[in-house]
């Protein structure tokens, strides 16, 4: 199975689409079908067995050489952001395929599945990971109700949720996935070993001052909210640079009335800040709230802060990255750790069982983007990663 | 009489509008008639012929005890914002109807002219000053034609226009305005001598970053939009601080994307800047450009530039200020001299005759809003000025 083909695969899934002329693929969209009808295919074609479980996801199971033998699971998502990427989680998938194929029908000590999650993005109801939280059993109750109708409308059984849960002896979860960022070429490397997936908090801060006339308005009566925000966005931006490790963003704002000639009365900015340490996210978030009320107060503003969200950073196994680690030595790569910025399938996965993750460089940085690529030859450099990590179970 | 019974009118009139429950009276919109019937009676019981001008003007004149006797013309607008406020504009229509009253029949040296100016705010066509372009004679064919449908609509003669302007000896333009701004009342002064309006540039910045993921992308490989023009901001705000007189204000922005997780590619800022000093302007407005540019650059970004408006400074009239400043001088007040920051009719009359503007205290500095009001006390003093200027003709 050649790195040629893998990509080759990636771009002819990438012609199921919501959109034509983008790669736009959610929650068990039409085009899903089409995506399951193929990896299907490819899958049995390898010597799996192929089941779709209750929560969509796509699960090619190869037998082991033993009975009772362990589990080990290769796997990403199969969904994509609107306008997105063909390789952004399907490239994980395509490659655990390769991966089967590449036993030429030798079984292993492990059985091996290949999972292509059904749901990764948020897209469709806002709520990520759907497809990896069903193998962990964590849907609960109210997202049930929710995802419900696209499940019936699917053709699946949501009653069948529960079954859709590993019962088995998962040993190891492995996620090969686009970095997403210029981290990796920016150094020159092909592969990264990821050693957590960093905590996230999303936040909102509200500026409240006071609309006024531009022209009316002496410079040093005004309650400015796009000025104070301004102050307060550099600040984010400075403690970003200065804390090793963390990422800091003001992505969004929202100016009222926002008309050229009246100076705004109110300003609301979202916040993003992560870190694989959660005392450091917090403390930064804690400091980037701290430094709001004060420019706030300072110039005569009001200013309120609210979270959205606040997950955990998500340690990879350390024994299974150990053995990633090991494997990208013996192929001959350079290994580099790092820590991944968004979240993935395999922190849902780490929950319950031993995760680790490998990233491909991203040329030009660039993901959830028509112009998403990877390279071949890192391809081929994570296939035989792969290989070797198997022979672990040989 | 009374500065109560001028509060009175103007709160009266603030009854018609286009919005039940907020004053919105845009240009010749419905209830225009029923202002222009009210002032009709007030000016006829003050002695006036009442007509109204193929642009909608509502004009009274006050005949002189000579004849080919000078004009003087006191007035101000009668259109007002969507969701205005009950004086602005009007109350110097108001208050000319109540100098009129004041001559109780008593004939001076000039005939006196009370307008109200059909439209200043530019909301209905995006145009400022349709009313008093008229009566200056510059309201040119492209301007006509898109107004025609509401001059005809409203039961007036688009081709008589040209008939609209003043063809006499105009020797003063007065009006009385509220100030919509803060100053006055930080300073506890009834009424300020406008000595100019303040020329205007208004442009639109455009920094062009890299959109990217918030998560994988290290603060120091970003070329973050929202980061950048925060920086610009805090330079044309520092900029408005440390030059006297100017003000500058950055009152809409908009990012692109805008999503909380992405760093933001691009943002479209507003640059509004004032000075009645047109090289300081322009002297501003260039450095606020070339910071833009500077910034950009250090950041990797790109820049771009783009002037939207750029109105010189309209000086009042020397001689008829000097006279409105003796009026106040003469009634007890203190004299304070200071720049319009906003646009008047009387910018558009100062073209071609001589004009004088008077301010009153705006509480709070609030305008353009429901909440707009004024003072009777400084309505009593306006009214008292405005008696001793017109003592100029007895």
């Amino acid at each position: 199975m050649s790195a040629r083909r893998v990509i080759d695969r990636c771009l002819q899934l990438a012609q199921f689409t919501e959109e034509p002329g983008h790669i736009t693929r959610t929650y068990l969209s039409p085009p899903m079908h089409s995506v399951h009808d193929c990896l299907t295919q490819w899958m049995h074609d390898a010597g799996c067995e192929v089941a779709i479980d209750a929560a969509g996801n796509l699960r090619g199971l190869y037998p082991a050489a033993v009975p009772n033998a362990p589990r080990v699971v290769i796997g990403s998502h199969l969904d994509s952001v609107p306008h997105g990427g063909a390789f952004d989680g399907i490239l994980g998938v395509a490659l655990g395929v390769a991966l089967v194929e590449s036993l030429g029908g030798r079984r292993l000590a492990a059985e091996i599945e290949v999972i292509g999650f059904s749901e990764e993005e948020g897209v469709r109801y806002g709520t990520c990971f759907i497809g990896s939280r069903a193998v962990v059993g964590t849907i609960d109750d109210g997202l049930l109700q929710r995802i419900r109708p696209a499940i019936l409308e699917f053709g699946l059984d949501p009653a069948a949720i529960p079954a859709a849960a590993w019962q088995h002896d998962v040993a190891a979860y492995l996620e090969f996935h686009i970095e997403q960022g210029p981290v990796l070429e920016s150094l020159e490397l092909s592969l990264g070993v990821v050693e957590a997936i960093a905590g996230q908090t999303r936040a909102v801060v509200e500026f409240q001052g006071k609309a006024n006339h531009a022209g009316t308005t002496p410079m040093l009566l005004r309650r400015d909210a796009v000025a104070t925000a301004a102050e307060w966005i550099l600040f984010v931006e400075q403690m970003g640079r200065n804390t090793a490790g963390l990422v800091a963003t003001v992505g969004a704002l929202t100016v009222e009335p926002s008309v050229s000639n009246v100076i705004a009365g109110r300003v609301t900015a979202t916040l993003d800040v992560r870190h694989s340490a959660d005392a450091v996210r917090r403390e930064s978030v804690s400091r980037a709230f701290t430094a709001a009320f004060d420019i706030a107060a300072r110039r005569g503003l009001q200013c309120a802060t609210r979270m959205i969200q606040d997950n955990a950073a998500a340690p990879m196994n350390a024994e299974l990255t150990a053995l990633v680690e090991s494997s990208v030595r013996a192929t001959g790569q350079s290994v580099y750790r790092m820590i991944s910025g968004a979240g993935h399938d395999a922190m849902i996965i780490a929950q319950r069982h031993p995760a680790a993750m490998l990233f491909l460089r991203s040329p030009g940085g660039i993901s959830h983007h028509a112009d998403e690529s990877v390279r071949e030859h890192d391809v081929a450099a994570a296939l035989a990663v792969g290989q070797k990590i198997l022979e672990h179970w040989s």
